[in-house]
């Protein structure tokens, strides 16, 4: 059995221990000979803590794999077998830039869609552009795993163009609605039967138990209609609250919704929240700002030689986990059922054949199999199709930085306001990421030219 | 030649005029015998103001025609040869509602987009569908020429519920865009090559001279482009004020916008200058009333035998001579180049087979021959395909008075907010239409004890 | 654990012991309360003796289950939890027929594919139906695992014609052709991944190995290739003689034909061995005849109490073992990979959304789940949609009565000659088989007079 | 209006007269200043005789055009507006070899389809893209009007090999199609509406009169009813024999086929047919060229100066005239309704988005627009798709020289057999057409080896 080398990209994120403690879980089905972390110069520091905790855990497991830190990127890929990726261009800063400037709008910030997820693509793509291009050279028959946000736009580009077919996007959003499916019943997760399909943060989930019946309905009413449903406020994800839906709609559809969906169905109520919130702690950007600075102080522990309990409240729990059951499933043919986000090829009818889609997939050698999902009613296909056309546009723009596209992608986005509006948000953003949008440089010179 | 027989449902219309005149000017390829105006007995003193005109017109154009007018719809339509419709079921104050209540709450109210067009495809398919059964018995081969709005949604509902293939939607707005196109060109009309794809008020086009160079970019450098355009202030429809596109995003598409794109791809800057103008002047179809009242003052004049200008200034102009045209092209097999709501069958490759679209065709004697036009690029894709999805799903509720569907189809209308808002804006209008809305009976009883 | 009522109809088969004996190994999954065989009163001799043996085997195995014997068919689907279909209209010399006649006019007698299988279809069809009409009354929650042949476009009749949605088709040839990979590999079948699509008796697979790595090139040199090739001039399946493909054609192809592809690939070579065989031992329905009947001699003897090696020599080995596999698989949601005839939705692109399909599929307690395909390159595709193209119209002539259409779907097969001689061929087949064609009545009729 | 430059490649055609005659007929609209005529060297010969009787024809109609013989056909391209293509790689000696050597064998010897088609496509489409190379460089904007056959086949190698999209295939077959329509029912041509969709040589039509009516089943019935036909042994082109459609057969289809569908649906009766005239007269081919031979001899009469009668005789009347109108037709925008080989875009449902389909169209300035068809049923679908597949296979091995794909396009198409009789076919079409098939060297090559 040929052991593996698993490289992080963005390895000194605070999430790192969540991914080493997924692999030491899996350590009898899969044989690690090397880990590596790695990170930017600006990321040194958090590299250096975290890599060190890293260390200490693999030493406490009693496992003999290297754990090796660099900020040499090309280095690390040299023969990899799986890229993990969990970086964030402009780290949180950019982040509560993403968030600030919608917001100070009245426009909803929301790092993941919206205005502010849009511009997380447009940073993000062309480095994940070059690290294909890096692989492609330096480990040709990697699997790339992607869990930068927003995962479907960073995975369609990956895939479509970069040209990386073995790349597989990865959400902790459906593991969430899993465990919370399974919660609402009080069924045992593994004897409940779910086909998701959708995009990222924009799929919808049906339900069967092991008598073959569809729980699909009753779910909704137990989580949504105002006269069951109890809530505590949370909704399945730690970062979105649970804004009420309208019961009656989402019966209509039939299907149920992600938490993300609250951005599109109850959007004045989500933002008239987000505004509070932000009065109150300012950004969630600033939030989780404070959080990781608690994380990375528990981590210079020296002592410290497992995944702390504090990590599990950020927004992003049992997204490595589900990362290292990818791996673990890819390498060992396991035929695990996952979430993913991977060629649609037709299997969600009502989407573009070579689009990237979020659906239950089984895990093979070769990669995620996608279980067909069929068509969606009128009202949900057309919000999917709507969202895909975005999501194309936007990715477009991100790789040409043609600005008629970036805005023709805004102007479309739900979560942002089209016409005067969104090109004066378009515009003070592309001066804010300066830094970060190389593809824009023209259009941000002119900018600043009547700026002046 | 079989002399026809038409029949125009809202024949007390203050546009039957336009209508009278359009089959005047063609005279020489229609044989017409029978001119039914039908209205209801509300409508009244309008038909016979208007009756009464249309018959003075007839007469000063020397033709034989019997113009009739009656209350019985059964009697007029019994081997009709072609049925007009130009009714509104509730008249103007059911217009005023759905413009005033949207704009009490700050929303867009605009008659045949967002939730004023709603209502009133929820107020006017069970009409259309109850016509279709009395022409089912009575006139089983008749032609349904449909331009009540919102067209293309009771096309749709005429088509696909009521099982009545023989049925065209037509609407005034192809035929302004192809003017100003000429206008702007300054090359005759008919040494232009138009084809227009999508839906009613929501269709885009592209142009091509007779030297088969496409003109699309020139017109959107003249149209759009702020250092080219010469505006004042109108838009190519009377009623839609000529609120800037972003220049730079209709360049991205390629593509002409229709008016009423303005309402998705300048919101804000719509309903801003709607409410401005709603404060100046109330509702437009306040305006309209009061321009009705002055337009049926002339028609009582018994010496007014032509269309008189005034008529021309409303928002319908080359409405009625849209339907003269069409009748005039099936009845002679023209092959005449009109934009009509058909079916799709393919001709745009990214919405449903059995969708209404609104497209160019050829009118044979055998009905619309839609000209294929392919696919649209992904961002008028997803915005066509989020457009037809709420068709269906606002045309479905009209059909089952489904009140979660109903809150569906607002939900995803891109001119209705979502979330609780949408629900309070449904209830009260549901509430305010009460009469005209049977279908929704159990409902709006629940609601009215909601609301003691 | 709600103890289940199985339901076979065509009890009296000769494969009957291998089914009892695949329940029989899964007991410990499978609570079974009642096993019912049913057959006609022309079938009670065989069913008698089968019946009693398999109560032996039953008894012999130590279950509690209770076997039942009847010719009533209502008494038994009565309350049913699963069906299964394996009868045949016209027994054996139904099938002599529909092999004989063809190969009289020197055309392929097959009773699954050209002429043959499509009267098979215009027998079967109307007696699936009606089981359905029983079934929709007396179990309406049952499942029905259909395998009876044509077992595609019996599965298609059943689920778009009779609107049974919980029919699933099974068939024999993919669980032999994977036996049949693994083996060429010497790798155990559990480590390889197979992904079959297309149409029951016309479909093509895919390999890979836990590696990830694709064996199907490799495959393709090791089966086609002739100067790698070993052949025992035996095929996967033991009533298809191994007859060569061209290699340069497969290879084209790039993926694995299904041993059936040789009436199409190879027609005349086929034909040719065909009437060898038939000059020799008559049709291969008259050796069959002659298996049996020493089959039943051998089950008669009352110390018979398991399946008797001779069984597995028949052509349809595996199928039983198939069907109780999936009954498992349905009743315990084991999510077993299984390559089943079901609805396509997408799952294959180049075929009708609402076409039936055999496909690999997950197995769950709701059934098969297809894993997604995506298209064929054009010369299989092309292929697949004539044969779809030719499925459906047969079925629609079974179901219709319509001799045109028939005639139609015969000029389509590319096993069937088209013109003059096909008409001949379909005129004196219906009049063959005159007794189980009551939808050509009138039809038939007419040809005998036409005859006399 | 700018005078145009016409370029015939294959001027040396003894069409060329019916061509230039086509011209003169229209030349109010169509101000040409120069007509060339190209050929090879081998065809210097005819070049020189009906290049001289062009010039005579041109000066008797009174007209100022040049018209230049050329054997260079770069000369002839420098900024050409329109360039037809009419050559035969091989000349008739290739076309004798495409009949007889498959008839030889019992199978279909025909120039345009089966066996004889595939291998004319082999060899002219390397010509083809030769010649758009030229074009890319000499003429960049001229549009090219191929009539070379199988001119399907042709056309899509040119759009999507090429990458020329100025391309109109066009045939003669849909204009006689008409007139016989017309003739049979007795109605002016001008007065009926004709929709035609498929492939080339393998389309269907329907047919209204000016009252909207459809004729398509009268026509079925007064065309192929054995009871209502009358037929003079012609079918609608002269090259075609009326061999008989099984009526019952075209009746469930419900559309008209075209001449070429006798191959498919009636193949044995059209092989024996076959068999029969070449067994009397030897192939087509050799048939044609007396013809031709005698045609070139009234040719040389310096005298005559018009296109002769015995022209008409050949199969390809009404081609030549096809092409005429539709240069004038793009060059006036005129929107005429032709028949021709284009892009589909969806025009067609069940065909391939960017195949080449045959089509009715209005021709405008910018091209062919295609009339909408929609769908086919099941029968005329699956053939449709299963001879696009095999199409598009053809291409790919003509572009390619890839051996076992020339095999599979072979093994498909249903006027070749399949398997070993397939292959040595292949082989023996091959070594005979060796001098024109650069493309598959290395193959013949180790053919010629084996045969040693």
């Amino acid at each position: 059995m040929k052991k593996i080398k698993i490289v992080t990209i963005g390895g000194g994120s605070s999430y790192t221990p969540e991914l080493i403690e997924g692999f030491i879980k899996r350590r009898d089905e899969l044989p690690i000979k090397e880990l590596w972390l790695v990170d930017i110069e600006e990321g040194r520091e958090k590299l250096e803590i975290v890599g060190a905790m890293a260390k200490r855990m693999v030493k406490a497991a009693g496992v003999d794999w290297e754990v090796k830190l660099t900020l040499d990127r090309r280095e690390a890929l040299k023969d990899a077998d799986f890229v993990s990726t969990q970086f964030r261009v402009g780290l949180l800063p950019a982040r509560i830039k993403d968030e600030r400037i919608p917001l100070s709008h009245g426009i909803v910030g929301q790092e993941t869609n919206g205005a502010g997820g849009m511009f997380k693509a447009f940073r993000t793509i062309p480095v994940i552009l070059d690290i294909i291009d890096d692989m492609r050279e330096l480990c040709p028959n990697a699997w790339l795993v992607n869990f930068t946000n927003p995962a479907g736009m960073i995975t369609e580009a990956a895939i479509n163009y970069g040209g990386w077919e073995r790349t597989v996007g990865l959400c902790n959003v459906p593991i969430n609605s899993i465990i919370k499916c399974a919660e609402v019943l009080q069924v045992p997760q593994t004897e409940l039967f779910f086909k998701f399909a959708g995009l990222n943060h924009f799929h919808w989930h049906r339900v069967w138990d092991k008598q073959g019946n569809e729980r699909t309905a009753e779910l909704i009413e137990k989580m949504y209609n105002p006269e069951l449903a109890q809530s505590d406020g949370k909704s399945e994800v730690a970062n979105i609250k649970d804004i009420k839906f309208n019961y009656e709609q989402i019966k209509d559809s039939g299907i149920l919704p992600c938490p993300y969906h609250r951005y599109y169905y109850a959007t004045d109520d989500m933002l008239e929240s987000e505004l509070e919130e932000y009065k109150k702690n300012g950004t969630r950007a600033e939030v989780v700002k404070q959080t990781e600075a608690k994380l990375f102080e528990l981590y210079k522990d020296p002592k410290l030689d497992y995944k702390p309990e504090q990590l599990t409240k950020r927004g992003g729990t049992h997204y490595s986990d589900a990362a290292c059951e990818l791996i673990t499933s890819i390498y060992n043919d396991k035929r695990s059922e996952m979430v993913v986000s991977t060629k649609n090829k037709g299997a969600i009818e009502d989407l573009p054949y070579d689009a990237i889609v979020e659906i239950s997939s089984i895990i093979t050698s070769n990669g995620p199999q996608p279980i067909n999902w069929g068509r969606f009613e009128p009202a949900a296909r057309g919000m999917v199709q709507l969202m895909k056309g975005m999501e194309e546009t936007t990715i477009s723009a991100a790789v040409t930085g043609n600005y008629g596209r970036a805005l023709h992608a805004f102007t479309i986005n739900p979560l942002v306001p089209s016409g005067k509006i969104a090109k004066d948000l378009l515009n003070e953003l592309l001066l804010a990421h300066k830094k970060h949008l190389p593809q824009f440089k023209d259009t941000i010179e002119k900018l600043e030219i009547l700026e002046k």
